[in-house]
């Protein structure tokens, strides 16, 4: 196990900025990684108001290697980073910066470890239809990356904010080849979208905690082979996957997202394959404490 | 011992900022005094050529609590700080950087730390004559605590560069209350002013590794009773402390000064005494590796 006495001037440096930040795993998920493969790598957590001064300070101190990036920071970010790849561009935020010779690149993990949550789960999304509920940011992240490289027959998305769900699916439409169906969310609407789809994927906060015990989806909507990934963590299984597993219905915890989002932050920072397991035990002793 | 998964969100971080930083025992001194007091910090260091971003970045990044500052950034950072005693805006060069509620306060251990290194080898100052050879960074440091702080009847100062003496002598004649003189170093200034001298302060690089071997000071100038304190510290003991032991002078060597400049940044960094011992263990080990 890794000493603090063993940080040297060699060690590089990565860090969650946030505000707040307090409640982050990700110091804990980092340094128990760097730890299980004897990294000289270290972890800490800033809260930052000015994103700019701190990005332009990961300039200037050589051994910042990495940052993740979290609320509120996601967007403004993206304005100070010298590249970003274009899907990271169409979904309008970042939660990840890596230095390489001085340049600062921005980049998302939180789309991709959806993505992989779903693929380890054995999900296919080729030719099948997806259904997104709700149209914020971590929906955008979602959607974009399955869109780009998932292959979906087609996305349909609801909510209940008109402005933002058109706002994506316009985007989606102009930047991705694929097909997508937007729908103000009403009973009827979820209703008719939750009969046509394979894959459905919950990205609202409702049934996050402290408002757990509730689902925006109706028991009786639910149809033999789908699958529901609820990116909601707190609690580890909320009301939607406890009522699709009780209809017999394959579900997919946010908790898997989360930990992969990691796992992708962690190969960008260090160019290794992440210890996952070692990862995931950190994320599931945390969770449950 | 402190493992590196105990890092979390609280963790403050400290750091050496210079160029180079390589060689620095900075972060060995500090990560074992925290993990030796169990303290919530961590120690790391960063090349850094733009001392001015990154002290925004330290500004920007909330658990940023300290810096320690070294060649060649000892006297730049002090135009990006907030605050700065008066003792160090006279030596015009700081290494430690304080953060406080946002706010950056600069100040020097380095004179400090050679005023505590000479009171704990037990040597009087006040009302002796004190001989400081050499007026480069250091020396400024030193003779304006000692001047400041120790109460000599007078600092005589020699050194072969008239131009950095002079604004020496000026300096500290306009900004302490000690009597100060100044003259160009020759073998004839040195022998009377080795002649006057109850206390001698060593602080050119002569002898320091790999230019060992060789003093500025002819053995026949010593004489009883005689205080010689070399700021050099590579090797432990310089061919100067040596020759000085060798005629029964006390000496204090500058790898005292070296442990008390960092014990003094460990207690401005905490707030709470450093652990001496601990610290002084680790210099002496890496410095005989």
């Amino acid at each position: 196990m890794k000493n603090i006495r063993s940080i040297k001037t060699s060690t590089r440096i990565c860090a969650i900025i946030g505000n707040p930040v307090a409640h982050s795993l990700s110091p804990a998920i980092h340094n128990a990684a760097f730890a299980a493969l004897d990294l000289d790598f270290v972890y800490v957590a800033f809260r930052v108001e000015d994103v700019n001064q701190a990005l332009a300070g990961m300039r200037a101190l050589e051994n910042f290697r990495g940052m993740s990036v979290t609320i509120p920071h996601k967007i403004e970010a993206m304005k100070h980073v010298d590249t970003i790849e274009d899907v990271d561009r169409h979904i309008g935020s970042i939660n990840t910066v890596i230095k390489d010779n001085g340049k600062l690149q921005g980049l998302g993990t939180d789309g991709p470890g959806a993505l992989k949550a779903l693929m380890n789960a054995g999900v296919v999304i080729n030719g099948k239809n997806v259904l997104m509920l709700g149209a914020g940011g971590a929906a955008r992240a979602i959607a974009f990356t399955l869109a780009s490289y998932g292959g979906p027959a087609a996305i349909e998305i609801l909510d209940i904010n008109e402005t933002i769900l058109q706002q994506l699916a316009t985007d989606l439409t102009a930047g991705t080849d694929s097909v997508i169906k937007s729908n103000k969310m009403t009973d009827n609407t979820l209703a008719e979208a939750m009969a046509a789809a394979d894959i459905v994927i919950h990205c609202t906060p409702i049934g996050m905690h402290p408002k757990e015990g509730i689902s925006l989806v109706p028991v009786a909507l639910f149809r033999p082979g789908q699958v529901i990934f609820d990116i909601v963590y707190t609690p580890l299984e909320t009301k939607l996957l406890a009522d699709a597993r009780s209809k017999g219905l394959q579900v997919v915890s946010g908790v898997e997202m989360f930990i992969h989002q990691a796992v992708l932050q962690f190969e960008q920072f260090t160019g290794v394959d992440a210890p996952i397991e070692v990862m995931r035990r950190v994320v599931m002793e945390q969770l449950k404490l």
